[in-house]
């Protein structure tokens, strides 16, 4: 993900120009990886260093401690997930496609940002910093009014019956989330294709 | 749970008669109560034996470390769940009571043995004992089998469309193992209640 050789055009810290390209972003991928392997009490910060090819004194320029650095992930996950969804549903031809692309559009970022979804979804629960745990649930919030507002669009045009839209938005996040369980990304079908299935059953029920 | 001054008729250890009332089971409820609480790092045996009220030595009768307590609880909780979900799908008028009651009483379950249901599905990854794996593993077969046996009975009778087994099952678990993460007992609703709804909504489907 993080493009090698990159400039950073403008460093966020002033004063201080960083001394990694795409530092913050290449310090989260590697933290991301080694929580989702070796889980969070697993993974030190000199072997984050080690992985991004730097010492710990740059990882601490960035960030100033291990648990910041997984409430970021988490945050930049959300961010990213709600982004990606946002502009897959932003023109669609109706309720029924914007439904479908909704639930594709999530398991495709989860399939393509695996190791940040795991993080987030085993440790959601674990944030202390106040202010990124409002975000973190500012994002989940906005991603989930999203989906209910479809649902509520396609029981206002017809397109779909008058079905409890709690429950619905509910039984497509359950079923989209619960990937992290059982979806391994890279061993035969796309996690998209599995959305797609779920889209196809939520549509048409079971009902003879 | 454990009925409390109740006599444990036969010891399970030979020539060892223990010398506390149900303690396995005694030991699994708490250990459960204080996983699912602090986690199971944050957990000792000591506090473990305090919350039982005995010693870490009457602990270590039953079982040989905190890894084993924990397994046990897992396996201990899918025998319950195969068991519980067994007895309220043997007799039922077709295949569409028979996945509403497969479905509420899982959330029953879950909901009344919501400890043991915590500790399972944070940690089912982290089992070490090949055996009590291999228990556990077949315990979640043999509830998935019977959740894709009732959908395929229902496809065959024609109460169900020829919807895809895997997916429809997949979903289901899905929903109701999602539960865990949002879910809190005694704050409202029973689960079941929350499992009618996804059973009704899986039925009628969203199409309009």
């Amino acid at each position: 993900m993080a493009a090698s050789g990159s400039i950073e055009a403008k460093p966020k810290r002033q004063g201080r120009p960083p001394t990694i390209a795409n530092a913050r972003d290449r310090i989260l991928d590697d933290a991301a990886r080694l929580f989702a392997r070796d889980g969070y009490d697993g993974t030190s910060l000199g072997e984050l260093a080690a992985s991004v090819g730097v010492t710990k004194a740059a990882i601490y320029h960035y960030f100033p401690n291990k648990q910041e650095i997984y409430e970021a992930i988490i945050v930049r996950t959300l961010e990213g997930l709600r982004r990606h969804v946002s502009q897959a549903t932003a023109a669609t031809s109706g309720p029924e496609e914007a439904l479908a692309r909704f639930m594709t559009a999530h398991a495709d970022f989860f399939e393509d940002h695996y190791d940040g979804f795991l993080t987030m979804l085993v440790g959601y629960g674990g944030m202390e910093n106040v202010v990124m745990l409002a975000e973190a649930q500012k994002l989940r919030d906005e991603h989930e009014r999203a989906l209910r507002r479809v649902i509520a669009e396609g029981i206002a045009q017809g397109a779909f019956r008058q079905v409890d839209i709690d429950t619905t938005s509910r039984a497509v996040l359950s079923m989209l989330n619960w990937m992290v369980r059982w979806f391994k990304p890279g061993k035969g079908r796309r996690a998209a294709a599995f959305a797609q299935d779920y889209y196809d059953l939520m549509l048409g029920g079971l009902r003879g």
